[in-house]
């Protein structure tokens, strides 16, 4: 790919050699295909975790992250923030107020191995309550405010202008995004990823940062929504996830606790809510 | 949902109270969701790993993330699994072989935090080579058997019969799912999960225990290709993965590297090969 070609694609996308098999032929062909890098956050000079995602809005994305895992309360708790190459990967090198980073040291000790529970980080089930929902964690969580109740017609609007500026996944078929409207459905922030959790870090990240979350409105994704995507949703205080596909039944309980209203399979005039439906208007 | 309702549902679905816009009204009804459940894998008493899958197939996915993870070689290495209800979640407590153990606690003591790169676990990009696709556990991975040359028409009957047999898919429209298929694209093993890692995981420990994976073959997921997953498929010694959608330039990258063949947007009679086309016959 010569740099003409590159400055022709948008971040996070790349082009690769392929060959498409059509109408019985194979014939030779350049793909766009989304990058996907090994990010490494760093915390006053610890590096704490890699993640593979796309390279576009990192400072959104640690901004994100920091504040879903709890390592910062606001961004103000994050000084500065420098991002590098390093080899095939990018560093994310940030300096965090000093109560964050004891917040950090306390949970990496509390840690020995490897975390396969995106959540909360748990090795075991004894770190779980007896109600999933009641990991440790997640106590804590503020109920996000109540907010203005939303005519359906937000949710039609918002998704359909999230599904038509995924720029990066209209180059390459193959990356999520998470957007944040206003009450009325017009969508005010868009993030891509390869990842559907790092979309929704990185729109976290660009609405804290940007004082949006705290004006009301709510957030849309082109993914399903798990457990872990309600649980990025309630610690940022998000009252209303909207996601084109389907629930798991753990991300219905989890929202029914945590006062996050849900709704799942947002797709032209319609939609189905599992959770706090008192906050859309139950009729236009 | 009474019990007469639950024992009509696939396993690993269940059903939750719901409202759904439609028509410019709201009407109750009863939806039918995919669990989703932190599963805690145990090795010889050490709590490894949690996490959050379909309850479903768990002794395959035991074997397959035992695999993926290389802390057994072997599904011999596994003496013994047990599964059991704890609160909320499941524990599959498994008995491997000493060797095993050693390679898990050396891991172990090699990582301190949180290990987001889902492929190494890996905290730091130090542990990277100066090629994404030369981490140091890749270095070893043996090229897959270039097996039989298949014909087009395999791809499009195993991706077929893929769509057709996701039965927790068509109950809850919300998971993934990772097949294998015949030489011919005869679909003879097909696993589902709320996590496409966690599917291609169950296909493997199911198709590795059967001995199915040593008769060749190759594998078809209804998802995107990340790198994590052409990963997995490449340590358990797959040599064609066929993806639904796209693939990341990284997985384009380590497939090349690993001598996988990569096809992506597998659908109808039409496929993209990003690496090693030679086990695909360029004419019916």
């Amino acid at each position: 790919m010569n740099l003409d070609a590159r400055q022709l694609l948008p971040a996070g996308a790349c082009s690769v050699a392929a060959q498409a098999w059509r109408g019985g032929h194979l014939a030779a062909l350049t793909e766009v295909v989304p990058d996907e890098v090994p990010v490494a956050l760093v915390y006053n000079g610890i590096s704490h975790a890699v993640m593979l995602a796309s390279p576009a809005d990192l400072e959104d994305f640690a901004l994100g992250f920091s504040l879903a895992e709890r390592i910062v309360r606001h961004p103000r708790d994050i000084h500065d923030i420098e991002i590098e190459q390093d080899g095939a990967g990018i560093v994310v090198a940030m300096q965090v107020a000093a109560g964050a980073l004891a917040r950090l040291k306390q949970d990496r000790r509390a840690r020995t191995g490897r975390t396969g529970c995106g959540l909360c980080g748990v090795e075991s089930l004894r770190r779980f309550g007896d109600d999933t929902a009641d990991v440790a964690p997640c106590r804590a969580l503020p109920a996000p405010a109540p907010g203005a109740v939303l005519q359906p017609a937000a949710l039609r609007r918002a998704m359909a202008q999230l599904a038509s500026r995924q720029h990066l996944h209209h180059a390459t078929g193959g990356t999520h995004a998470a957007g944040w409207a206003a009450p009325d459905g017009t969508l005010t922030c868009l993030r891509e990823d390869v990842g559907r959790h790092n979309a929704l870090d990185k729109l976290v990240g660009a609405v804290a940062r940007s004082g949006a979350l705290a004006e009301g409105g709510f957030a849309v994704v082109t993914s399903r929504a798990s457990y872990e995507m309600v649980q990025k949703a309630a610690r940022a205080g998000i009252g209303l996830l909207a996601a084109v596909s389907a629930p798991t039944a753990l991300a219905v309980r989890l929202a029914e606790r945590a006062g996050v209203t849900l709704a799942g399979f947002v797709r032209d005039d319609r939609y189905v809510l599992y959770s706090h439906p008192q906050r859309l208007a139950a009729a236009t």
